[in-house]
């Protein structure tokens, strides 16, 4: 009978670890603490902590593309109101976290870019994977007129989600939710609120 | 005779290293490596990693500074021009780096702000005084017409700023100036020029 594999449970602890101290703050025994899975087994899964790294990312950008469906695809909301549901919906996320956590992608766009050239391509692929819907929400938006038409949908989805992640950069720091409100607030009455 | 301190040397080095490797990928001996200074010294010099980080931080904040007023305090520009030149010298900066480089600022937003309690308060300090000459250059702005006037330069300054460091976090991913530029191009049109 094979051994149940407890993969997954090592990359549900790696990520809880990598959000608290980052990809180079993260030691495998801390994951193997965090989780209660045998160290021996990591070895087993895992061919290094980069190969780890990128299965915690790619686990965490499941999750996101999950919150980017429910927003992006609820057809009851105008285009604009589906932008700013994605924002609410990782509000709403960060928040059950006491604004501890942040984003993945974002804290591996930061902490990795210069150390693991395979992670840094693995993010830029994810990039263009996470906009393409946004690109797509904002094109129907600036048909609709609700959102500024004077740029391309590629350069609002890339400023949109970039800037996103600078507020939640800023809420690491405040450990409140006020950059992030901030940011909605002024970016959906301006550039996502074509004419007011 | 006393003999010469090497503080600034490792302050330098600490510096150098830090942004490729961030906080956490930094070991004491990179540095030593990097600065070529005695091994011993940076004990009689710094308590701990996270005092040495710290002085590290406090300089690159002093460089920061520099620019802001070389920007800000130019009289020749208006209040608008002068944010974006401020933006402008930053990309210079990073230009001269191939893109590499990065805000320690930011850098370490991300980093610490799970992990050490003093240098996240120190951080959102260093906001504090960062964000401080922009909210008067904003309010000049605001008052000579060239800035959106239904936010207070208070909430207007942080969204610059920390929109730009999720410009700047996209532009490590992409090893591009691209992110940069459009960060610029965008909020320049619409928050930051009141009435296009």
């Amino acid at each position: 009978m094979p051994k149940p594999s407890n993969k997954a449970e090592f990359v549900a602890a790696g990520m809880r670890v990598m959000f608290r101290q980052g990809y180079h703050g993260t030691a495998i025994r801390d994951v193997v603490a965090e989780g209660r899975v045998p160290q021996g087994s990591f070895t087993n899964h895992f061919g290094s902590k980069e190969a780890f790294a990128e299965e915690v990312l790619n686990q965490f950008f499941e999750q996101t593309k999950a919150i980017v469906a429910q927003a992006l695809g609820d057809r009851s909301l105008s285009p604009r109101q589906r932008l700013l549901r994605y924002l609410d919906l990782i509000t709403a996320s960060l928040a059950a976290d006491d604004y501890l956590r942040g984003c993945l992608i974002g804290d591996f766009s930061i902490e990795i870019s210069q150390t693991s050239e395979h992670l840094r391509e693995r993010l830029v692929a994810i990039y263009r994977e996470w906009l393409r819907p946004f690109e797509d929400c904002i094109a129907e938006g600036q048909k609709a007129g609700e959102i500024d038409d004077r740029f391309t949908p590629q350069d609002l989805a890339d400023f949109l989600l970039t800037s996103w992640e600078g507020a939640i950069l800023r809420m690491k720091v405040a450990q409140l939710q006020e950059p992030l409100e901030r940011f909605k607030k002024i970016a959906f009455a301006t550039i996502f609120a074509k004419g007011t």
